[in-house]
């Protein structure tokens, strides 16, 4: 391609409404402009990128014997009635009525629309396992759309499905699927981690989530440092101290705290540090048989933060989570929050495994403005239960019962879920299992985010400069790039030869051939990230060489002009 | 791929909602299943027949030059208020609100977005001519959806639009989309004619529709006997017979036709030959100055149709047309529909050339049961203007003034338009001119109906047995079918070889290792319109020999199992 002929579209400035480096790169490279909200056009470049990713994406799904089809976006509104996912689904699915008035939502996921059409289709257990998979715009209107591409209303999707008669082939699928995801990760050169995941709104038993790391990726992800453990922080096990809990040494004491409503506050004003005290979250109870829901205080350590999956999916609390409003507090313990503890509280209490070891710590009274210290378990507090309901921290041992946990971040690009009978039931998709009866198929689905994988990438892959493609994903492989073409003779004619020739020899190349400065082409080519610049200029030419120059590394290497097509093409088809 | 791990879906009965051949194949083949009203999954081989489209149209979209980009399926609405289309475009424009309550629409077609584009990012003539296309799914919320993907609801579009400084640079690209669109039809192997068209609700100057022959296509096309010419029946210009009017020869007379209210009816009751009466249509007029619209009567020869573009294009008549209704009728004239004629009628007349030049004619005489024979032009119609308002018919002169026209039947798969600077005016497109003046750009439109090319393509090419693929259609290239498999040893073992060897050899092969008698295999290969088959039986075996059927001549050739593969290949590979 030759940048005259492109819309190579790169902006100097940064615009002022991208937040993160990937939106930021994406707009300025020119690889997308938005149309609306959430709502992205992809540039020539940026869709060559999308391209890639969608490319290996599908050759990983037919070697693991997946097959590809296509389902409508525009799905009808009674097979979302009919899993119940109508009324769960929340307003992220766009509803919208046709000429009739007929109801019908924009999909942001399709197994209701492909258990049906696998109930319709597959009738014997001869037929199975079977999977099958698309690479298909999804919709899915968020309260927020924000980030470029990495949370847009309209996005690129592969969803793919599984059915099998027995939970042992889905299990086999599932593993399969999962090789299938690191082999692409592989093949994209991207650093990523596979993790142990929540099943969400999509729902099953076991599921694993794929992360591209990158320091501002929204989850946080915990590893252990001498194991194969992973696991999405909303996810990790918290194992329970093994230390025993301290007998109390001190007497229990209320202080004055009108200036101390944080843990911050109560370190800053009165010196006690954050281990020391305990959090106390009020939070709305499971609904009893009258629908009536009570409230129940949540207890964690002042240093750690409260997990919320888990939390809500204890017996004893609504789920999902949900804050008790200030008002309902006043009402049953007569304090606001910030002043609020264990202490004499009536309503159920679930306290932290790490918080229920603690001695002689301290605590809101439950009057404004006074805190208690000197509190110990068992003797000032006796009805309360213990359960993991916190977040793991950097250095907790591993759940796996190998090292301990590190905690990274990362941009979640892949899901992949063993549903069991979760669809097939409610929608009863059943299939003639070998001993004549009628039989439920056990599901999987797998998504990847293949829109989102671009951005994700840029997260990982950029410096100062712009975005550094790790070869399988960059919009061009080499970009020519020669220096004041249109005062040379002799340099037009070697960059247009050598622009045929790489052409010739199935090379994605870039033939930077606009009347600009050099600093301007340069810059122009370490912004879209091209992995390699061959430069061209006359004081080389007079030692018959031409320059190359690596992005990731910044090295520069000389090639004859006779050899520079053969060695590079070498250079770059090695990887 | 083997048929064992597939999805093959064939259907052995017709589908009763199915009208045309197209559709019964397509669901009887296993290629798509309805999903809901106009909305079709594509099974896997139906995929990949529409993925061998799009891969030729990409590639010759590149080749003229063109590139590729990817814009929002959802529009928003304010796009759409500029350019005057959202009031335009009526209810087959799906309109949608979001969690927001803001208007978007799905879009049928992107003159919007792409224009708003390229006002943005093109801003001198520097950067023109410039031509982006994309491969989309586009929404268009039909009346009436039929025929399957034929005329669907959602469905697959390359779209292409191109930007100009001047006209003349216009029609330079539009003569090389011309040109890639032929490249496409032949690669594509269908039997097609480009030709001249209407520009209907896209708008523009010039245009023309790419039409796929089969008796049952929507369409008909008028081509000259003797030259290039051809055009889309609706556009196809009537020439005004050279023959001059012969001069009156009968007193008009009134006659009781009391059971005559059709041109059928007068030839069975009356004796009266078509040619020899007219047809009188009556019409609203175009509004006044005081937006009130009268009555105008419409007069075609008996054996002719009135074309109802042409009629609507005439200062006198309202666009689009409109039937009057019954009631206006009878308050105008004092008679209904069915005895109406130009005699003594009190609105604006316009006679058809052909009409125009009939002498003692019969026509209603504007009285219930009553008609006129001996009417004649001038004598006893006096006010009346003649124009061309009539569809062509077989035998016509070519409006290019060389040859008789034919007519045949087509299905519209491409259409392309120089749209000037409709979009650009109403949505202020410009560039810096090179004047230094701002300057509003030319545009091209260039569409092609992807999915819906897939089933006239099997309109044109099917018999009694199912689907016959031209080789760069087909879902596989060639499909091995092994008699009774399971009943031999050498047989999978010269199935399986010969399947591995094509499959390094790059074929697209179908194996068929189902446990199936060798009836069912060959009905469903047929079915599904593979080119070639490869028969492995006993009896050839034993002379160390395979049979090689092909789906469209039914030709059957042997091969040494030694030489099969190479020669196959090089047969396939051929063409």
């Amino acid at each position: 391609m030759r940048t005259s002929q492109y819309i190579l579209a790169t902006l100097k400035e940064t615009p002022s409404d991208a937040e993160i480096i990937s939106h930021q790169l994406m707009l300025r490279a020119g690889m997308i402009r938005k149309l609306a909200s959430g709502l992205y056009t992809w540039l020539p470049s940026g869709l060559k990128v999308l391209r890639n990713v969608e490319k290996i994406v599908r050759e990983e799904m037919d070697n693991a014997g997946a097959i590809e089809m296509l389902m409508p976006v525009i799905q009808p509104a009674d097979l979302w009635q009919e899993s119940g996912r109508w009324e769960q689904f929340g307003p992220e699915l766009l509803r919208i009525t046709d000429r009739n008035n007929r109801p019908f939502a924009l999909g942001p996921t399709h197994e209701e629309v492909i258990t049906d059409f696998v109930r319709k289709e597959i009738n014997s257990y001869k037929q199975l396992p079977i999977t099958l998979y698309q690479v298909q715009t999804k919709v899915r209107d968020e309260v927020r759309p924000r980030f470029g591409v990495m949370r847009a209303r309209e996005f690129t999707m592969k969803d793919a499905y599984s059915f099998h008669l027995s939970e042992e082939c889905l299990t086999q699928t599932y593993q399969r699927m999962h090789q299938a995801y690191c082999n692409i990760f592989e093949r994209l050169g991207l650093d990523y981690r596979p993790v142990l995941a929540d099943t969400g709104s999509i729902g099953g038993s076991l599921s694993h989530e794929f992360h591209v790391l990158a320091e501002s990726g929204e989850d946080a992800i915990a590893f252990s440092d001498a194991s194969d453990y992973a696991a999405n922080i909303e996810k990790a096990e918290a194992l329970a101290p093994k230390t025993e809990r301290a007998a109390p040494s001190k007497e229990l004491n209320s202080f004055a705290t009108p200036e101390a409503k944080t843990i911050a506050e109560l370190k800053a004003n009165h010196g006690v540090k954050p281990h020391r005290g305990v959090k106390t979250l009020i939070v709305y109870g499971a609904a009893d048989e009258n629908e009536r829901r009570g409230l129940v205080a949540l207890i964690v350590r002042g240093d750690h933060d409260l997990n919320e999956l888990k939390a809500q999916s204890h017996d004893l609390v609504h789920s999902p989570l949900e804050m008790a409003k200030e008002q309902d507090i006043i009402s049953a313990i007569g304090a606001r929050p910030g002043s609020l503890g264990p202490v004499g509280l009536n309503m159920p209490v679930i306290v932290d495994h790490s918080a229920a070891v603690m001695a002689d710590f301290v605590a809101g009274a439950n009057k404004d403005g006074e805190h208690y210290s000197g509190i110990n378990w068992g003797r000032d507090v006796t009805d309360y239960v213990v359960a993991d309901i916190r977040n793991v921290v950097e250095g907790d041992p591993s759940p796996c019962g190998n090292g301990s946990l590190h905690i990274k971040r990362g941009v979640e690009v892949g899901h992949i879920f063993q549903l069991g009978t979760k669809y097939s039931e409610s929608m009863n998709a059943g299939v003639l299992g070998e001993s004549g009866k009628n039989q439920m198929m056990s599901m999987g689905c797998y998504g990847i985010g293949v829109s989102r994988i671009v951005a994700a990438a840029i997260e990982q892959n950029n410096d100062d400069y712009g975005i550094k493609w790790p070869l399988a994903l960059a919009p061009f492989s080499l970009a020519i790039v020669p220096m004041n073409m249109h005062k040379s003779h002799r340099i037009p004619e070697i960059a247009n030869n050598l622009y045929s020739e790489f052409k010739k020899a199935g090379i994605d190349i870039l033939f930077d051939d606009r009347k600009e400065r050099p600093g301007v082409m340069f810059n122009d080519m370490e912004l879209l990230g091209v992995p390699y610049t061959l430069v061209i200029g006359e004081r080389n030419l007079d030692n018959n060489q031409v320059e190359l120059k690596n992005r990731r590394t910044g090295e520069k290497r000389m090639f004859s002009i006779d050899d520079a097509v053969t060695e590079i093409c070498a250079l770059i088809n090695s990887q």
